[in-house]
């Protein structure tokens, strides 16, 4: 595929993509969104690709909606923000929410590593990442009641389960912005690190994942971690990991993990998290 | 209104409610839970106020239930306790629950300020609250189990989504009394500051709230970030986001929040909680 | 009863229970997944155990299932793994799964005292236990990716709501094993103490609440604080708690507690987990 506002590039299992608007901070916009959504699926559908990481072109990760369109900005009738991701419950989606959606249902790792900063959608749209790492120049804000809206791309369900009630409520309510420290006291990023670091950083991780992991079971893990933090009971999650066990117990990665382990050598894994994925593990849910 | 065990003043935006019985150290009365409930309503009706800092007269905070009426001080039949709340399920409904479920329905956001001890129903009612910040003479003590009694004022269901379960089995199993610097470990406040510190520093949060947000938007943003603590789905939030999004951001709170950032002033918020509040966004969930 | 895998010692209100299998770590095996749920059971319906203590017989906490059976350890049809613990929704039910039901359901406080490497089902079985402390030479791994499987015993539930979504996908999602320290800041753990320290500071927490508290109290606690984790609204709270403290308020611990903290003297609460457990409290959920 071919992108205009992002860039996708592959390599080595890790599929990297940049926010690439540098002049504009990197602001989002529809057909980033639709970009966005896009790659999601190109590095879902391409088995040698294990880990996804996000970052952003030039000083800035996301700098949020981009305001050029002035004070109508985020009046739909007024922009036709309303056209490209369908609807749900008679009203249009969240362009927001519909990347952060379709990241949450990811089945690989997703790894955002915040360069510069990420204000507004530039934030919300990456809370369903699964690490999220900072340069120290990196800034953060959810702007959204100093602007007169709110917290979209569904992160009032994210944040609070990333966070905790009591930091999502005084970041939202405030609306103010703050620094990579206090972004990693709040549990917002688990690593800040000098700005030349931040993508070997990131790479370091997604390397330990792809060298060392089956394809398989970490998308299992993946669809079951997130999606048991909406379920009532932890039935739920028996059942589910019964099922899935009882595949995955008797398929082939299993088997090489188990002797590669044993042998005291590196596994290679077989599994493709495609074509080998468990049948009756619950994706994450809601999905339509 | 006029108030007899707490105090209620409203300036600048920010209203404040002192629990006023200081030879008691604040201890909860029925008396004082109806009173909190008016003094919540007053607060919500009131579209000047934008924010509640709650906290004690004298040297506590609220040292929990009075116990002055001795061993029958539970027993709902002896002293009566029944009356005034409603019924749930066809039990009397308890009191500090009914303080807490209004405190959780609020539409300002709340700050609570431990001056002192907070004890028993002087902790669990305040954990509805947005933010928590203690003077370091506050302590702590979810103390049920060291009377006999169980957390009440709907705690189970709050203190695990703000500190954690185990930090909240912890500190219910143990029933201990604990100092301002463990509850700040623990996440039960954000911050702990001198006393004298304590009022001006929950007013600087107020503060920085009143003066630079919209009153719809953190109304929206309060509703959905708790409610959806409850949601089985990130698509509820999505829905309910999409929805508030289409009526904010054709708002005149969008139009002056874009306004005031790209020409680098403050925002002049015209919207108002009460008659701005848009349609669709699903209360606080629950609320009979 | 008599166990073969484990230990039990019931003594001054505090039930030990040891892992025993030192030669090979304490791996997990279904004999052993078979006595500890009986050896819960003993606990649950000794009135006098107040808090039940895990820990390992050796160097080891548990090292994971035994791969003694070789590469086919995980396959069920090869090693006859799905017998003995029933099905669920047609499928045989997860060895560690059940474990960690039964702690679930506990009544009595449950303390994890990790003396060494706890990995794979070493660490889940015990994520519903309520307070894990660590020796400084603990290790953890949640390392089922790195065996092709996927995190079992229910954990994909009980993991995120323990340390949160972020750290639980990135310790999954690696496999990596992790020592004490990490445990510690990442919420697995709450406190890390050199090796001899470690069963002593377990007792300690262990002995201040069967000293202090009332076992009718605590198991209520219990119940709810876990069975809320799941459910949408504080209303079920308010409606759970409301219920049970009409009971337990009007109950003989409620009138010990408050009388011995007028008289300032510890209470001898004389309720019983069993036989004074107050109805209508919703039991942890999903329970079949």
């Amino acid at each position: 595929m071919s992108y205009g506002e992002i860039t996708y590039e592959a390599a080595d299992g890790i599929a990297t993509i940049t926010l690439n608007r540098p002049a504009r901070l990197n602001a989002f916009t529809l057909e980033m969104a639709h970009e966005l959504i896009a790659a999601f699926g190109e590095a879902d559908a391409d088995d040698s690709v294990r880990v996804v990481v996000v970052t952003g072109a030039g000083r800035g990760f996301c700098a949020g909606a981009d305001l050029e369109r002035g004070a109508g900005t985020f009046d739909k009738d007024e922009v036709g923000e309303v056209r490209g991701f369908g609807e749900i419950d008679g009203v249009p989606r969240d362009a927001g929410g519909a990347v952060a959606l379709r990241i949450a249902a990811c089945k690989k790792v997703v790894i955002g590593a915040f360069n510069g900063p990420a204000v507004g959608v530039g934030v919300t749209m990456t809370l369903p990442m699964d690490i999220r790492i900072a340069s120290e120049s990196a800034k953060f804000g959810f702007v959204f009641a100093r602007r007169g809206i709110l917290p979209e791309a569904a992160s009032t369900w994210f944040l609070p389960r990333i966070v905790g009630i009591s930091q999502a409520m005084e970041w939202v309510a405030t609306g103010r912005v703050f620094d990579a420290a206090e972004a990693r006291a709040g549990g917002l990023v688990s690593r800040v690190v000098p700005p030349d670091e931040l993508l070997p950083a990131a790479r370091a991780i997604a390397r330990e994942i792809a060298d060392n992991t089956s394809a398989v079971s970490v998308a299992v893990s993946r669809q079951l971690l997130w999606g048991m933090l909406g379920s009532a009971t932890p039935w739920d999650a028996h059942r589910a990991d019964s099922r899935a066990l009882l595949q995955l117990g008797a398929g082939k990665d299993a088997r090489e993990g188990v002797l590669a382990f044993l042998e005291k050598r590196p596994a290679q894994f077989p599994g493709r998290a495609g074509s080998d994925y468990p049948e009756g593990v619950p994706p994450f849910p809601g999905e339509p």
